[in-house]
């Protein structure tokens, strides 16, 4: 049986970070993610995406941040439990919580800390004959390494921020880059839109908005997608590879069944202090919902500051967070 | 007269993130600041000091958080007033706003984003006999430049953040290093304390706890200050410089008469999108208050983000936030 402070359930960077909030006030951490690696999202689907909206940083490559945060954290040592989802979930009747993962290993903690993202996610696919069939054959939904892509022909399909971002990341890799768009608005960041709109202007990228992908064309191995354009016209592009980003279909898991307020998929929480109708349990990150909430790395840090403040109270029942030295001294040092 | 969407009044750290968050919003931003230099505290009061609670920098100098920060919103081209301090604040009919500088600067805008800081800010002066003759002469209230401390004899005395990081930070750098405090508890974060507590078990630095200091020293420049302690016995320390840092008292200033509701000397805000009670008008970072407002950088840059949703609807009233491409073509790229 696991120890701990504060269980931390995801290993993204908002979970990583209330570690480091937490650690200023002296709790310790533990972290379950159901994902082999630390870093979540950001390790698993785009690892070598540059990010663009993390306060002090122009840009870094999503693992650079999961680095440089397990480093800021690495004073506090946390401690991690992966490739494991949290199953059972018991709250005590001393208020502390037991957690059970799906390979039987034991948390006892004193606050639950859910950072978990999209919760457990799967791509959303579109409905096109034959397109499992040719997964890892030329078709995939999530870009791994960019570098796979350098000089190939690539066919993006998908109107969000991550078919925008991909598109203006690609540009400059693939040897021709095509984005297919049902509509012909789009759903992203109205700066990463104008961009895409400049790369077809430019004829860098070839843009196809109001037209859909209706069928994959190969032997064994992808050779290109047939798409019906606006006109009603059909026409086959060849292309090596084909990457619906239709974005993921979040799914929490186990944790619908814990009890939480849900607002559809995500956890409601108070602004106050990003708590859970459960007390003792908090939401930090994009698996929250409240008026306003913005799914952005930076929201989740702060949600993870104001958390922590309160999380101290539920650990420290009895001490002011003005403490006295004598009480600092009697806490072990991480 | 400047015309722009957005004026952000203060060019700290939050100011220049909001207009990141703007300009990814095809919005137009001019900063004013009454200091001469952009960055605000950072770069007025410790533009040396190392910080530790940047979400993703282990540390980071204060003034080279403000330089990525500066970097990091180029693209969008933001103008400054520097060294002018906003006096008159007209709301206009047509919703609009009209501020004026002291001066005389004229600028024009659909929002006005307040990011002020401590606002008006001077640092609160212990009571001690001959105290103000001494201010650069060995007394200051605020460290600049750590260097400027290196093998001298420093007496510091506080017991906030301020106090406890600068002690944590200067107890390599002095030749001798005291830290006075009136209490035997300490109002900073637990870990900071902690630190403070090991450095004076170390004998690495003189803690005198439950003690004041009740007179200065010296003949022209400072010589040593005269320190009752926890027994009330009186013993002179000899000393080249000495700082008290009780905190800064802040002052809203002029725009405590621009009609906000104010708690204390904080402007009530809305989590929902960080505005105000008066319509277009928005307050992130220091200078705001909602229930479990932290004082935090970071805390600021969550504010942005939200606030910058929010201002896009004024901006632009009879836009969706999901941009057709031909309305993204018709704005003018920064």
């Amino acid at each position: 049986m696991i120890q701990t402070d504060i269980c931390i359930i995801g290993a993204g960077p908002v979970g990583l970070f209330a570690v480091f909030e937490a650690g200023l006030l002296k709790m310790r951490c533990h972290l379950i993610d159901a994902l082999p690696k630390i870093g979540g999202q950001l390790t698993e689907i785009y690892p070598r995406k540059p990010i663009y909206d993390i306060p002090g940083y122009p840009t870094i490559l999503a693992e650079d941040l999961i680095k440089n945060l397990m480093e800021q954290i690495e004073p506090f040592k946390p401690s991690f439990t992966l490739g494991e989802r949290v199953e059972k979930f018991v709250k005590n009747e001393d208020g502390s919580f037991n957690l059970t993962t799906s390979a039987g290993t034991e948390v006892s903690c004193k606050v639950v800390v859910i950072a978990g993202g999209l919760g457990c996610f799967e791509p959303r696919k579109p409905e096109i004959p034959q397109l499992e069939q040719y997964e890892g054959k030329g078709v995939t939904y999530m870009v791994i390494n960019p570098e796979t892509y350098r000089n190939k022909r690539v066919v993006l399909a998908g109107g969000g921020d991550s078919a925008l971002d991909w598109t203006v990341f690609l540009a400059d890799v693939a040897a021709e880059l095509t984005l297919v768009h049902r509509s012909e608005s789009f759903r992203g960041a109205p700066d990463s839109v104008e961009k895409v709109m400049e790369l077809a202007k430019e004829k860098k990228i070839r843009l196809m908005l109001k037209s859909n992908i209706n069928a994959i064309e190969g032997n064994g191995k992808l050779t290109g997608v047939s798409i019906t354009d606006q006109h009603k016209s059909v026409q086959t592009i060849p292309t090596d590879y084909f990457i619906p980003l239709f974005g993921l279909s979040p799914k929490l898991g186990p944790l619908e069944n814990w009890g939480l307020n849900l607002d559809k998929s995500a956890i409601t929480v108070d602004t106050f202090d990003y708590s859970t109708s459960v007390p003792g349990v908090y939401a930090i990150g994009d698996i929250n919902s409240y008026p306003g909430k913005l799914k952005l790395i930076l929201c989740g840090f702060h949600e993870a500051a104001l958390m922590a403040q309160s999380a101290y109270k539920v650990v420290y029942p009895n001490q002011k967070y003005s403490l006295k030295y004598t009480t600092v001294n009697g806490i072990q040092s991480f």
